[in-house]
């Protein structure tokens, strides 16, 4: 069987907003077995949106069509799909009762203008939608079944879910697969370099598909099983996850996808340890990052970004002679941050950070990019030294923080180089 | 003239990449008085491809076509495009010697598979690539003429503005539109109510699109001023702008669509003013803001992200009495907690949030999405509390951080409520 997608909306079409619902549909209908072939995008034009209904009318055997399901004039979408399928529209007194119920929960009347989204074709069957006003519905044009579902993507997710793809797995009949995966999250390597190590994870287990996916600075590996059952797809992966864990070692943070500052709140949670953070470079990213968890009060207690060299000496008690002699971007500076930062909040470990993001500041001994890590621990201060080649002070800065978090999970981890 | 988007690629059929190309360029087109009709998406399969170049050759005036110009098995863009059109595919010397400068540019032989990128139909035009090796190329099939470019966003973005979007101009004629627009941000308004309040401007100002975008928790209106020719856009937009300006008032931080952390980075350099900040529930999220700007050393001195009780009394000076009395959320700490930093730095200002993120922590008293701002300045000390309903913690962060930031923007405008 063959699938297809199509987004709806001026928004989209003009491209004042990215089409992000597609690709999360495509990704659920290929896990469930349906080969996606194309995906399209027009805007709210009634005879556009006829054609190229009736097109994938003749195309495709499923295809789900997001937006234009709203209560204002160019919400267009069940008046096309009733002039495609040569239908009439009705009102639906369940999906009218559903939409006068989402406005009284909200304390608020329902404006003349939402009946309009109870008016849908005739002969199709109503997909309630139990987030929003805008229902959904289901239509045979031509000889496809037409899935039409709202565009804002939180709705769009929770019926695609909970409703829809259980109906697409019946109609795939044993065509119907299954599919199970596991995402590795690394820090450290290149995406080149990753990809040349696991490359061969998809010949040695059969049935395993790869994917790699960057987001910056980390690089996640992605392992998909698919069979006909959901049986023995844990089987085909395990194994599969187990040889990319022996590839990769210690560049690997985390087996199940989790984020750096996750696995560092697990780590600190079970060892009972605490946190102290110094910024210098990095801005507040790190804390902003452990922050981002919740529940990390448990173990996080304070971070001081220290960003003039009065605060490295007044808040964490750097030596003014070490900043002199050796500048605020170096490995002494680094050590007493860590030091210092460690002992104000009396905590198990102290992370600081210190190096040049640019665009300027660099020099040729130090040139932008260059940053100390240092960490701080029970027995010992450890520290060091990286030289990030990206151009941009963002991407400094995120690459700085991960850098830092990551030799903190290695420490937490046991795991140091 | 009719303008349509091809996106290419199994990465983005499957999902597993979102397309970012075809918004990007749909703008582009659309300011050059291109209508552009449909987006589609196919994967990297010789047969599909060709088909559908071969419908939008009967449907389309202009298109432009992303991805497949790479040098692997899976890259097919020409090879369809040669089908097509029943054109042979031939060498292109001046884009294989481009390929080769390329590398050697970069200290690399040129592996032989990257020789096949210059493989393209005969009766194309080659555009060259001047920051990655794959070239583009321009043909004619059916009515369309088709512009190949490469699927990286960097690499496309460089040659459509750089040598697409003039030749579009050209074959567009008198159609040819010139478009100018205007980015406004607000802060502190729902995006209806901002809708509401700037909905007549297309009526008061005739030539004048309005659109708005949510980029939460700031909304920016976008005015869009489009003619025949560049002259007089300017003088469309600006009264326009006048008139938004006037609807929103205070609301508006940048007329030009900088970020909070810019405006106040210009206002603190021109008012030759400091900055320290105290944070506690937006865990590190404003430094990171501000330290986002190149040059914000200059004013920015330090921030205490005193997450512990502990921290906001040892390091901001916040006496143990007032959290006793009041708690970490309240008016008397917040107070304490700018007075405090804004000292330490010796600052103009000092910038203080406390507050409950969620999910947890909340009370009837201060439910999760409670947050007090302070901010001590050369004479006073100022305060406002803030309730927030966004249930996630993450959102929660957003616009608290948000809130503080446009608490100081206003006092450094003086346009406090």
């Amino acid at each position: 069987m063959i699938g297809e997608i199509l987004a709806t909306g001026d928004e989209l079409r003009s491209g004042s907003l990215i089409d992000s619902n597609s690709a999360y549909i495509s990704q659920k209908l290929e896990e469930s077995g349906l080969e996606v072939t194309r995906h399209s995008c027009v805007g709210d034009d009634l005879v556009n949106l006829k054609n190229i209904i009736k097109e994938i009318g003749g195309r495709a055997d499923i295809a789900i069509i997001t937006g234009g399901l709203g209560p204002t004039t160019d919400d267009l979408s069940a008046e096309a799909a009733a002039l495609a399928a040569g239908d009439k529209l009705v009102i639906f007194e369940d999906a009218l009762k559903t939409i006068e119920s989402f406005f009284s929960r909200a304390g608020r009347e329902m404006p003349a203008s939402n009946k309009k989204q109870a008016l849908l074709p005739k002969s199709a069957e109503v997909i309630l939608n139990p987030v929003g006003t805008a229902p959904g519905f289901i239509l045979k044009i031509g000889k496809c079944v037409f899935f039409f579902l709202p565009g804002v993507p939180f709705e769009m997710k929770k019926m695609l879910c909970d409703q829809v793809l259980v109906r697409i797995h019946k109609l795939l009949g044993n065509d119907r697969q299954y599919c199970l995966d596991k995402t590795i999250s690394t820090f450290g390597l290149p995406e080149s370099t990753v990809g040349e190590k696991v490359a061969l994870v998809e010949k040695k287990f059969p049935g395993i598909k790869l994917g790699l996916r960057a987001n910056f600075p980390e690089i996640q590996v992605k392992l998909y099983a698919k069979g006909a059952s959901e049986n023995g797809l844990m089987d085909l992966l395990n194994p599969a996850a187990k040889w990319v864990k022996e590839q990769l070692g210690k560049h690997i943070f985390s087996m199940d996808g989790y984020s750096l500052e996750v696995v560092i709140g697990q780590l600190l949670r079970e060892q009972k340890a605490s946190l102290g953070i110094a910024e210098s470079c990095t801005g507040g990213l790190i804390a902003n990052r452990i922050t981002n968890v919740a529940g990390s009060s448990d173990y996080f207690m304070f971070s001081g970004v220290t960003y003039s060299n009065n605060a490295k000496i007044k808040v964490l008690g750097v030596l003014p002679a070490t900043i002199e002699k050796f500048g605020a971007v170096a490995k002494e500076t680094v050590k007493e941050m860590a030091k210092g930062v460690k002992d104000i909040c009396n905590a198990t470990y102290g992370l600081a950070t210190t190096g040049i993001a640019g665009p300027s500041g660099g020099s040729p001994e130090k040139p932008v990019g260059t940053i100390w890590v240092g960490l701080a621990g029970p027995q010992k201060i450890i520290t060091r030294q990286f030289n990030f080649s990206f151009g941009k002070r963002l991407m400094n800065k995120k690459i700085f923080a991960s850098a830092a978090l990551d030799l903190l999970r290695r420490e937490l981890q046991g795991v140091l180089d």
